[in-house]
């Protein structure tokens, strides 16, 4: 069973390739920490989805058991993650730039006028429900209009991100999307998570700069972790963590009526999935694991402030 | 006690001073029943809100507790009443109109493209917090866009509906906006909720069609109901019924974490008034009432009959 959880551990690795970046490999030390340190970023996902995900990611973010989170702005939600972020100035939130709305019985549109982002809509009006959609129909241009409506409209509601990365991974699944989502990034001067490998293209590669910090690692639950294997999961992924900076994404909600209906006929990030991501990083045998393997909790907000 | 129950039971019948439209007059005959027979539609308001108002309003439907319901069609959860609209096609459900988002946490904007309808958003770009501040603003080509907007896409995704009324009656509210509404529902065939009375403009009378049938009294909870006096306030309305057509309008939601954070800050309208609307209209008294004052039920899709 811990051979499963291991594999899953590295699912993403494994699956991104991920090289270091030239800047997080200095990373360590601009952020003043001894050069075998394991720097971590617990990070929620998904913010503004649903109040029983924000619920329950401001609990965790309250504890300290999640270090950082980002937010969906086209999400029904976000004037309640707006009232929270207002309410706690130094939270380390960021936004979760989405270009799908992949749940069943509670969908969302654009941000900016759908007049112009023809191309990002599914023929309901809504945003395409899953990935491999999105990619095959949006255009470049109605993206880059969406990014930067998703930017300041968070702002125009009071939220200071801290940083970016893709719901669902969208804008890591076309190189002229990445470029766009790095381009915007660079001109609002916003760290993002990114990902390097061989499988990046020179195109990809070409829109990064120096000044760019990605994680060596990242760590994500996926199917192939059983439910009573959860806890193991992540407590491996700690026992195993090396040093240098890793993410672990983690997307919490309660499990509770709103959060079953949001998901529901999806087990997978569902509903019982994010109450065990929560149950998970608030125990008190994953505080002590982080404690006896000495990782240090890093927020997006202190790469931030290294590249500006 | 039992007096300020009985006097908000007629609040709406004396502020809106509603006369009987020459159709109405003639509704029990041209349904088949007998002339002093009390017709009722119990309508639920708010479908698609949250997914607690979408699950109490379901099952008062499934139970027969209420004939009848109407939908927002920009919110959220309109996937999922379009799920149930598809498994219940005899199920009584029209369009409640919306040109304001008024919950502090939960907001929405228009269903047409944010371009083509500017006035209908508020400073945040969704739809205005309240009545007084969307009549203050709406222009009516943009209101009439709107009002197609929201009835095509409800089509869109599989909803018939079966008659129109106006969230926070901000269609009722300038005459203008009466008459697209009324303009709109003509052309599609659908009924609507109105009311007539010596302060309805000669305009919006009208727009009006000798077709056009509305209840002879509208029942409604306000706030001078004390939570004790809810089931006396909707008993009283029964047993006071007159012959003729009464619309009853509850608000039928769960007193749950979703419905609690959705109605943050407004007990009026909140989660704990929707859950006793619920209660009340479920109970084996509020049957019985119905039962004992002899009141048949009916539907807005018998009215749409009798029009078409």
């Amino acid at each position: 069973m811990r051979r499963v959880a291991v594999v899953a551990a590295v699912f993403l690795i494994a699956s991104y390739s991920i090289e270091s970046s030239a800047q997080s490999k200095t990373l360590t030390a601009r952020l003043g920490y001894a050069a075998d340190s394991k720097l971590l970023i617990i990070h929620a996902d998904d913010l503004a989805v649903a109040h029983s995900e924000d619920a329950a990611s401001f609990d965790a973010l309250d504890q300290g058991a999640a270090s950082s989170a980002s937010i969906m702005v086209p999400c029904p939600w976000l004037t309640e993650v707006a009232d929270y972020a207002k309410a706690h100035p130094d939270a380390d939130l960021g936004l979760h730039l989405t270009l799908t709305a992949e749940w069943k019985t509670d969908r969302w549109g654009p941000t900016e006028s759908k007049d112009k982002v023809p191309s990002l809509l599914d023929p309901d009006g809504y945003l395409w429900p899953e990935t491999p959609s999105a990619i095959q129909h949006i255009k470049t241009d109605d993206v880059e209009r969406e990014l930067r409506a998703q930017i300041e409209h968070a702002v125009a509601v009071g939220i200071h991100p801290t940083h970016l990365d893709s719901h669902m991974g969208v804008l890591f699944s076309r190189p002229d999307l990445f470029a766009t989502y790095v381009k915007v990034a660079h001109e609002y001067k916003l760290p993002f998570l990114g990902m390097l490998g061989p499988n990046v293209s020179p195109e990809m590669r070409q829109s990064l700069s120096e000044k760019d910090v990605f994680p060596d690692a990242i760590v994500i639950a996926n199917p192939s972790v059983a439910a009573g294997e959860w806890k193991n999961f992540y407590l491996n992924a700690i026992k195993n963590l090396k040093p240098g900076f890793t993410e672990i994404i983690v997307h919490l909600a309660h499990n509770d009526s709103e959060m079953q209906a949001v998901t529901v006929g999806h087990p997978d990030y569902g509903a019982a999935w994010r109450q065990r991501d929560f149950d998970v990083i608030t125990s008190p045998e994953f505080k002590k694991a982080l404690e006896e393997n000495h990782v240090i909790l890093i927020h997006w907000k202190d790469i931030k402030k290294l590249m500006n």
